[in-house]
């Protein structure tokens, strides 16, 4: 079979070239950029160099849904609003990277992005594709929204509790790190390494476009969940998201019985490995893979229950989650071309 | 006057022969070792070449109280409770820089240090030193045991809000993440580069030997606080803490009402520097220094503060800040030696 | 078929199994250790869950033969020298990752090594396994001993200018700058994280044992090769050397003829590419991969020639080149289960 | 004394405002800056808080010359060839940071920089300010054109060669490598965080606008010297840069009589620290520094010089040798204001 991806000199985007050209059912068979038709991928990426000789071509949703299976849109926020879209009236099947169909509400799209909200036909029609707690069978569907990097290391560790409405979810502080990558390719005064190797920030505090994302997803797996504290921060490395979680635990509650409860939930989950109790997952320990490592425990003293969860931004944050939503909607094995082991060191 | 540090070749030790060398009035009389009599310290610590030619000397307590005017014991716990007291009782005016003489509950020392707690008669004489809330004059103190470096990242930030009674001290969760030169000079498996580089760890978790401490400080400064919850993080970078700390709000309470409170409780204090609502510090704007600069916000939408507060952990967060108490001990400015800018970038 | 890795707990036997996971031909069949006989490899190395779930076994060398097709040592210096002869003996076909094969001289290993040199006969029999420079066919033989990481840079990049006789061979000078892992997993004073952050170091000035096995090899590629200049840096990076090579060129030569020289040298050489005239490899576009990224050039104000040169020191430097003499031993692709991008960034 | 600081927001003019902050003959009178005229320093710096509150000014060239007794232009290449001449007329006293007085050819500059000259008789009379190898007393000197960060690392390990004319000028080879703030304070894509991190790269091959300034000096220390091979990396570090030079040894020379020659020739030198035979510094050991640490040694196999020195860029290599230069033109101790010990670990 094969795969389109659109917007590919950005790390998305190069992430998934990596990613399909080592998969066993699909082939890369185009990349596309709006800004560098013509160039070959090797441009503003030597080390594609042999990987893959294509040139990047123009983005022609017609021919692009004659020819590919699937296409992944990793173009950002507010070009995704208008291209998938067309795409999709042109029949392709979409796995969308941006940020443009995750939330359902068009007026805190609007809020939180500060841009025009996608068309409300396509958008309800789009699933959130957090692949571990999909709740439905996706093999017919034509448009995914891949979720956000920090919205998947949330989610993830939150949903366990949350579904089994354990702990007061007024309660739960998501404590968020990222590694620089997932600020993106461009070059920027907050990413320039003099300003922020050897260095610590916290960002876009009570600002981030992911928090409603994060709100609407804890919203559906408990109906009682309302806002939630969110602070992100950025650490000197370049991959890797850390989310550290606290919320308060229901009395005689214990840290056996929580890391219990995390692993029946995931025992059928390959990407989600719960931790030995008293043992806690490091970033570089997923680094370059589709897993997300996770922790829970209980801090006896304050009666609050810590979770501990680690992704590769890049990878189950977003292009390998995205290839895992393909996988599904094709009926294929999940872990296809995605269950290989993190680089370490 | 004259100072002697004893255990000069951890990062305490080398940071206080760099700061004592540019002291107006002191001058480092002596260095001590109880395993490197008779090397230069250049040995261990080649850069400070030409800056001092010393040796180190055997440690002979009588000998060094009555040579020098004050001591710096920058010593392992377990080693200060033994040399403490007999420098005290020799007559020295001492600041310690282990862990020893922090905890006035013996019992708690012994849980969380796994060590014999020293003298209770030295322990009792002994003046925490969180140099901003000291609450007596130290002019004549003879032993001051100077504050860990994540307690006084923590407490600077929240000594303002415990001290009006602001949040329910229940609430509190200190979210810590600290640097690497925290874990000190010896080399481990968990600090080799290739392991902690590219790298975020949670480590130590719910079992910090600073959390006591923080308890301890947090009860004197608001009686009704007791247990919290306090989490550390290894981020790949050398030097720095960070600390975000989340305490439940009053109602009606606003972020500008907070930075003016904090603004106000600080005004006097050279080092502890609180920005300007919705600005935010970094590690590195800290970097070498002995500032600690503060940042306190509200989460409307979950009516919670947030602190965040960052210090140099060597600086600050130990030697720094006792050489700020020294200055106070023997009466002369508290910035004298101190007053210098950051190393940024 | 079937590989056996034997010092599995080393940054070489991790990445060996990293790369054997994903291998269309052989499977990992058992790991050994001398020391951690009976734990699980994820007690070492967390990262590996799910994805090995196998028990350390002891080192039973006629076992180990009956059981396995092939069998990777990447055992320290000194230890493969007592037992490659054992696996060999018993019929294995080994590929060592130790330096105890490479010196045909054993004089030179006895006095670079400062170790006993391990037993002429089977020495004699090993291949120096540079797979693009093998003179020989490799399909019959018992045992191949895996080039250096430093090495390997060194000679992809000098190979052509010396078999062409291009320049002077006294003339060349090799600077070459490491990331930290190839100081192994063992922490030491040198590579503690504090020590080597934001640092560079030059380490074992003239006395670096990769000196006499890169003049070896120089002197097989042009007999008039003798001594050369070369220096070692420590970066504060994980993964990646570079090797920057200066040599006096000929009158009248051009960097084109040079690139054109090297393209034509290596044009049937999936692994190495050379980069076109005036562009550059950094490390990390080889990161993760089995790529050496090669340019020339020529400083036509001093008519010198530079070499740059980049692998990753764990995959081209150590375990990939491994396998890829492994799928040469068994007579498969070269490129099986090595042909995948780097991780970028 | 008053001193003033032109080009306040760039990494040189903060790191003047560190150094002059803490000089006990000279204050900061004035900051300027063309672009952020009203602003506070602490805008573009918020580690100044409190350091300094002042405002940054417009540049008024017969307003700076009358009211400080000495100016700091740290201006780009391009701005100070047009500003210098104004505040020498003027009549201030000026210390140039920028390259555009450092070469005495005026084709080389246009050749090299790519911009108009300045005028010559400006020109003329700059002093170039390697400190430690001033031929002049420069009390009375007006300008002085404070040497490049590399140049300077570079010419001070190969003076006491070139003086003592111990090596053929032609076989010298520096291989040079940088901390990434060498290239400045604008964001740029090669400087990113995510493409720079875990990363080394080499630039600028062969096309650093350094290379004349090291020639040029390298003859006025021995006139056979011409055209150098000088090539030039960029290290994941943000401040220190290690010169690794070779050049053909004599015959019969031994490393103890140059290390011999080393100490001699900077005996008197209280910024540059020779170190013993055998031990080698790293960039660390000069961080936040004015020093300049060197070793050399023989290569005996190949009988060839290698000299190793490292700087702080921003300090010897930019504002603290400015300072060292401020201190001789005003007749006082050259050490005033930066005896100070590095910044370590």
């Amino acid at each position: 079979m094969k795969a389109a991806v659109i917007g590919a000199t950005g790390y998305g985007g190069a992430e998934l070239i990596r990613l399909l050209q080592q998969h066993p059912s699909f082939t890369l068979h185009s990349f596309h950029s709006s800004s560098k038709e013509g160039e070959s991928i090797t441009a503003s990426y030597p080390h594609l160099e042999t990987v893959s000789g294509m040139e990047l071509e123009a983005i022609d949703s017609e021919k692009i849904a004659r020819d590919a299976d699937v296409v992944f849109t990793a173009t950002p926020s507010g070009v995704s609003s208008e291209l998938v879209p067309e795409l999709v009236n042109a029949g392709s099947r979409v796995i969308d990277l941006s940020g443009d169909f995750r939330l359902k509400d068009t007026k805190q799209y609007e809020q939180w992005y500060n841009k025009k909200a996608p068309d409300e036909a396509i958008l309800e029609n789009a699933v959130y594709g957090l692949t571990e707690w999909l709740e439905e069978d996706i093999t017919e569907a034509q448009l995914i929204s891949n979720p956000g990097c920090y919205p998947t290391a949330a989610l993830l560790g939150l949903a366990p509790l949350l579904k089994q409405n354990i702990a007061d979810p007024e309660s739960i502080i998501i404590d968020a790190k990222t590694g620089v990558s997932g600020a993106g390719k461009k070059a920027t005064p907050v990413t320039h390494f003099t300003e922020m190797n050897d260095n610590l920030k916290i960002y876009k505090v009570f600002a981030h476009q992911h928090t409603p994302e994060i709100e609407q997803e804890m919203a559906r797996l408990n109906p009682e969940a309302g806002a939630v504290t969110f602070s992100t921060h950025l650490v000197p490395m370049t991959r890797g998201i850390m989310t550290t979680m606290y919320a308060q635990a229901p009395d005689g509650m214990t840290a056996k019985e929580l890391t219990d409860l995390y692993q029946e939930s995931y025992k059928d989950s390959y990407f989600v490995r719960v931790r030995e109790e008293g043992t806690y997952p490091s970033t570089k320990e997923v680094y370059g893979s589709n897993f997300c490592d996770l922790s829970v425990t209980l801090d006896e003293r304050t009666n609050r229950i810590m979770i501990v969860s680690v992704i590769d931004n890049l990878v189950k944050g977003a292009s390998g989650q995205a290839v895992q939503n393909m996988n599904r909607m094709f009926g294929i094995d999940e872990k296809a071309g995605l269950a290989f082991a993190p680089v370490y060191p």
